[in-house]
């Protein structure tokens, strides 16, 4: 069995020590990796901490995770060792319900359902490890290419934060003539920026302070609005074809939505940890919409990682060791990031 | 000046009471035409009542109207005399701005904005005044023709209640292979049920009770489901593609939005006198969406009127004389109506 080298957590106030766990010999239809760089994504933490639910201890987080094929099943056709490739949120689904076949296996409705990266259950019955670790064994059918022009550092963030601003960009029409306002500029915000402005629309940033202006307008924004002066809200009524919010304090859901044109279309990315309040006349009295989006398929994520390369977008990322993950932490929940940590597994060697 | 028996309210608490009043001479653009039915909507109800907000009294409500040409401008070549036409929620709008150019009519955004049928302020800078009475007078563009194969008493309910529910079925997708599920059977949902399944839809109905349940089967709904029992909604769990909201009572709108499925839309066009409110998780988690809408318009109203002639559609009316309006307008209130009230302007007569 191949050995990795982790970072564990052992319960929701713990702190992050080095393990070593095993993983699978690749099956005939897995690759296994020696995963380079594994981003932060502010659900690590509310896993980690317990926030959101049961968890299996010790956890080893991670699902933003870079690196360079080691070994192929010998059934695999489309990678071979040596490529550059990346895993996001989940590694296996059942690849039959309706959802699975039209390439949202994020939704998988099949028995298990999507099986995501950590802190779920792999078809073998056992908890999955995610990659805050040297290795991992994954189906191919759930590995992405991360196209050469991409540094593996940025190109891991782009496996969760990425395809989560990259698909309800696309599917609510994104581009150009399309005035859309992205809201948060944190690790998902600025890559909805770039995404964003890449398609060709005019984008504006939606922020709480304008501390993060000059990046905003760097990664392509065209205005730059804080919420923190007042009365900015109201002055954006009926501003924008879409808006994508990534924020997951509690915010005026109503005085965002009235930032919309009439047809326009509000999705949400974030999770408050509290419902919204909303009157229903906001959206009935200008036909407009409030939708939700959940990360992106395999298909639509490789997409994704086409796209960023071909348009030269990346995260921008912090490059920390093993010993800064808690220290990370706390950084990432005080919004201390400019934009995403990674961590370089080459710290891991005791 | 062409005078019009009108039946009018003069405060919040007041009672009908026949009028005279005047109609313009139609200008070179305008029609003429004999009002015959005039649909009682909710909302007349409200409004009269002052329960949204200013009026303009007397109010002569009516925005469902039915009636036959008298008298056409010289520049009018649409419509003759003795043509049989309809007006629906509003009768003139800018013309000019991106939401008249797009035949959405209803979201005018010019000076002065769309003009409604009655409590609104006409071009002329009138107050406009409603399908409660015996002519009026339209710019052409703001009439519809109502197709032979409909009776005009079972036409007028559509001019709003129709077009409410024909544009979001038709917007976000009922058809064949679709489940849809209408919430609600009164005057606007007995008109879902009938257009989502002429659309080929496979139709559920969500209702209070099991009162209309035979009624709900007859128009074409091939479920019915009574929130009144328990468990019903949790039963429907991730059950439909597309559900219509027409119920303006306080919902639970999280047990609702569960009932779609992955993807699935659910569109409110009912006005609950409260927020709701939401757990974005519930979009978020299955890619979910909730969406507004506001009638419809003028060329879509056309198409919903051609779609139900073509597929022998038409509202179910109680129709009614000019002394039961009041007793009419408790009824509805008490949802005791099937499913439309329409006035009947030969009763207008001394």
């Amino acid at each position: 069995m191949p050995q990795a080298t982790a970072y564990a957590i052992d319960g929701p106030t713990g702190r992050f020590a080095r393990t070593t766990i095993e993983r699978r010999e690749p099956g005939p239809t897995e690759v296994l990796f020696d995963i380079a760089y594994a981003g932060i994504c502010h659900s690590d933490i509310h896993t980690a901490r317990g926030e959101w639910g049961p968890v299996k201890y010790p956890l080893v987080p991670g699902h933003e995770i870079a690196g360079v094929v080691r070994q192929v099943g010998a059934e695999v056709t489309r990678f071979a060792v040596g490529d550059r490739v990346g895993v996001g949120c989940f590694v296996d689904s059942c690849g039959q319900c309706e959802q699975c076949r039209e390439g949202d296996e994020q939704f998988c409705d099949g028995p298990g359902g999507t099986v995501w990266t950590y802190n779920g259950t792999g078809r073998d019955g056992l908890p999955t490890a995610g990659g805050y670790s040297s290795c991992i064994t994954v189906e191919a059918d759930y590995v992405c290419r991360i196209p050469e022009g991409i540094e593996l550092a940025s190109a891991a963030p782009l496996l969760c934060a990425g395809i989560t601003l990259y698909s309800p960009l696309k599917r609510w029409g994104a581009g150009p003539g399309k005035r859309v306002a992205i809201v948060g500029m944190g690790g998902l915000g600025h890559m909805g920026v770039q995404i964003a402005a890449a398609l060709g629309a005019e984008v504006a940033v939606i922020s709480q302070t304008r501390s993060k202006e000059a990046d905003g307008l760097r990664f392509g924004a065209a205005e730059y609005h804080a919420v923190s002066e007042p009365g900015t809200l109201r002055g954006l009524r009926k501003s924008f074809d879409l808006i994508v919010s990534t924020v997951s304090a509690d915010q005026n859901i109503g005085a965002l939505l009235n930032c919309l044109k009439t047809g326009g279309v509000l999705v949400d990315v974030g999770l408050p940890e509290h419902p919204v309040t909303l009157s229903l006349g906001t959206l009935v009295g200008q036909r407009r919409v409030l939708a939700g989006s959940n990360i992106g398929g395999i298909a639509e994520t490789q997409e994704m990682l086409d796209f960023c390369a071909g348009h030269g977008l990346a995260a921008q990322v912090e490059v920390i060791g093993a010993d800064d993950i808690d220290a990370a932490y706390d950084r990432v929940v005080a919004a201390d990031v400019r934009y995403r940590f990674v961590i370089d597994t080459a710290t891991f060697t005791a």
